[in-house]
């Protein structure tokens, strides 16, 4: 380093300067928030070659500038289209100290302070939850905490299976229609195979419906199968529903069965007393999925996985530790990797915890009262324009509607074209990135508000530019 | 951001400040590499707790550096603890310009450059690997690499499981016993069961020995077993041993079984003329682990799977995306998303990117064949020494050795406990960490070679400290 140091700090230098021209670039209504390029087209652009010889710090510059100037501003308030939008100056910041102070956090003694870090955020989640002796760790994503939560009920329900193998597998899982895509995923590497996986039916507002469980884990047994899972949903994807959790603990209760809460999108409403009733009786499940990279703005990735009774997931991984690693000393039972799925693994608890100091408690309740506020506003915006209209009134921060034309002939077929139109022209443009889904055969926009600078002011704009659009659309087909 | 921009912009630059001064210092001969303390004493320096109230962005400085001051120095030569070390700083670059961007993998629209950029390495890596058609995906460690590798073998020899759950599972897999722990885990959340995992015998050398191989694969087929998955290893964790690929893939390919190849420490010798003979055959592996974090010095997390044959990963993976997430557009051939059991993935390619981008083919030819050259040094000043004896003669960059009393009535327990002493004595003093790991009865000191700043008057130092220290402990016990 000593050679090179005035090199290091000029480049260092040169980087973060680009990094808050972009922040602050993305931050201007007149910056696109996408230029869509096809990878063709980009791979013209950029040289993305690996050659035989190097090249300098320096020259690593113009590569840096191209790659933020193609990349997709996804911290511009006018980014909508996933379950994350906007930046945290504290995130950015711990992931520059994680890389530079490049560790793992399998033991304590190579990660002594980001150890303790984690286990103060574990701690206030599960408090936060109604866990008050909880474990927990952070883990690679949402998907693998739901796979993680899926994993622990298997190991309560058939531990012999960590070391015979699933001999003849009877086991079966409920979610609603409405779950995440991970948990088909979860059954399918766990071995329980989808088939096991019962999508139980969700009401019109996109909750499970916890007779349809009951009726379903009925059947279940009446064919000979072991139910063992149910795994509840707190912000579902699309529509944002909250599962009816005291209801669907009274069924999993009485079956003995795992309940699981993938909150990765809904959790933080527990840190506002006006909004955490969505979350009531969090507190009966067995496990819980948290992703502070989605509401709570901290860099991708950063989730964990948490669990009531404590044991349960180091039981389920242990026994395979080796002596070249978890050393039998006096901070052995901080060795986190001894319920872990990873060996190496990266610290993702300090640009969390300096978020949260920065933010406080009551910074994430003004953050998701704020965004409550915003979705009220949409809400109210959507009711008053006759062209414009609400999916199923929301809940949370999902706001799932459509362009109805003004021409009432217009077929079904026609309206789902129209509103796919006016999404595309809303990205080709560059204005805004919205996304849409279907929903029982209709194409709808979905409005995610996640970014606390959106102002009224910029979801007025998005709602006008969407009826023009809309207008400009339905001329082609009429 | 308008308001805040001074404020942003100081304090990142004060903690970039902070962050070369950090990296600077552990290049210091004089800086602790460890400071060793306990969890309670930690607790007491620090201050972890979450509050109500947030605070500054100034706030936040002074507890960055607490971060930095109590973390190991995991960037100084003497951090010659796990399988990697050093820093490097176009991967830290890359990391900063990650979290700034944040975007997920899952889709092309919204990581457009990262996803051509993580295609460009797969492709690079692949060609090192011999793989002209292969495909790949970064993983979230070469835990999870291994892990995806015994998926697909499992999804290629029963596809039905992943509909169906495992029924009556036979399946049988097949490691050394010296490979890394990570299969057991694997063979646990698969549903396989550890107690399938026949961990076959291997030589004086840590090589698996391929016709004890053989005869466990027999052993299988005579209980009515289905072998389907042997995983070699180039590079084992303790020893450094490199499986013999040639004449394992001359059994699996007799038995018609999926050739995994763990090369998450030893893969990037790949790069050197001089020693890819270590890993030859690997062209004829099914599935390799690629570890870019430990010898290539990238950052941690940045790893690969990597796989032969196109399609296996989607087709073990797939069926699951969401028209909400997966839309079918001109680029969605480019949804990374498809093949991953991740939903939202963190940008790994960008810090590996700029890194090989940086040294280039042969800057990675030269680190390799430095570190060769430095654990040739090694062996030889252990060779010069009658009080210290080589385990093995290293093939690779781990130097497995022990420190032998000049009393030779000292028992075999006692010589143990000096060489315990010496290795804990060493982190004590914060002059170096290193790690011992217990093998054949006898504990090792295991030395790993993976920082190419070690330079060879280090390596004096170091033994002469392990000399002075062996004789005073020694001293106790007579």
């Amino acid at each position: 380093m000593n050679e090179i140091s005035v090199e290091v700090a000029n480049i260092c230098n040169s980087v973060l300067e680009e990094i808050i021209n972009y922040l602050q670039e993305s931050q201007d209504m007149n910056t696109k928030v996408i230029e869509l390029k096809s990878a063709e087209t980009l791979r013209e652009k950029l040289d993305l070659t690996l050659s035989e010889t190097g090249i300098s710090l320096a020259e690593l510059l113009p590569l840096i500038k191209s790659y933020l100037q193609y990349s997709v501003k996804t911290s511009s308030p006018r980014f909508l289209n996933l379950l994350f939008s906007g930046f945290s100056v504290p995130g950015i910041l711990g992931e520059m100290v994680a890389s530079a102070s490049n560790t793992t956090m399998h033991t304590y003694d190579v990660a002594p302070v980001a150890t303790l870090i984690e286990l103060e955020l574990i701690q206030n989640l599960n408090k936060l939850i109604g866990f008050p002796s909880g474990e927990g760790l952070m883990v690679t994503g949402g998907s693998n905490a739901n796979l993680i939560g899926m994993f622990c009920a298997r190991h309560k329900f058939v531990p012999e299976v960590k070391y015979n193998g699933l001999e003849n597998n009877q086991l079966i899982a409920f979610v609603s229609d409405q779950a995440h895509y991970s948990y088909l995923k979860a059954t399918n590497l766990l071995g329980i195979g989808s088939k096991n996986l019962i999508q139980v039916k969700s009401d019109r507002n996109g909750c499970l419906i916890p007779s349809e469980l009951e009726s379903e884990i009925i059947q279940a047994l009446h064919n000979g199968k072991t139910p063992f899972f149910v795994g509840a949903t707190a912000g579902t994807t699309v529509l944002g529903a909250f599962d009816n959790l005291p209801s669907i603990a009274q069924v999993t209760q009485k079956y003995g069965l795992w309940l699981h809460v993938d909150g990765a999108w809904g959790a933080p409403v527990l840190f506002s007393e006006k909004h955490r009733n969505l979350l009531a009786g969090s507190e009966l499940a067995d496990s819980f999925t948290w992703d502070a990279h989605k509401l709570m703005g901290v860099p991708l990735i950063c989730s964990a996985i948490l669990v009531k009774d404590k044991g349960i997931l180091s039981q389920a991984c242990s026994g395979v530790g080796t002596d070249y690693l978890f050393h039998d000393d006096e901070n052995s039972s901080y060795n986190l990797g001894e319920m872990s799925l990873q060996c190496g693994r990266k610290v993702d608890a300090l640009k969390f915890w300096l978020c949260w100091k920065y933010y406080g408690n009551k910074g994430y309740q003004a953050r998701v009262e704020q965004l409550f506020e915003m979705a009220k506003y949409a809400v109210d915006l959507l009711h008053s324009q006759k062209n414009l209209e609400l999916i199923i009134e929301p809940k949370f921060l999902n706001i799932c509607f459509r362009y109805i034309p003004q021409n009432s002939h217009i077929s079904a077929e026609i309206i789902n074209q129209i509103n796919l139109d006016i999404r595309n022209e809303l990205i080709r443009s560059g204005q805004v990135f919205i996304n849409y889904a279907s929903y029982k055969d209709q194409i709808l926009i979905r409005l995610i508000l996640a970014n606390p600078e959106i102002k009224k002011a910029d979801l007025d704009t998005l709602f006008e530019n969407i009826l023009i659009q809309g207008k400009k659309s339905e001329k082609k087909y009429v």
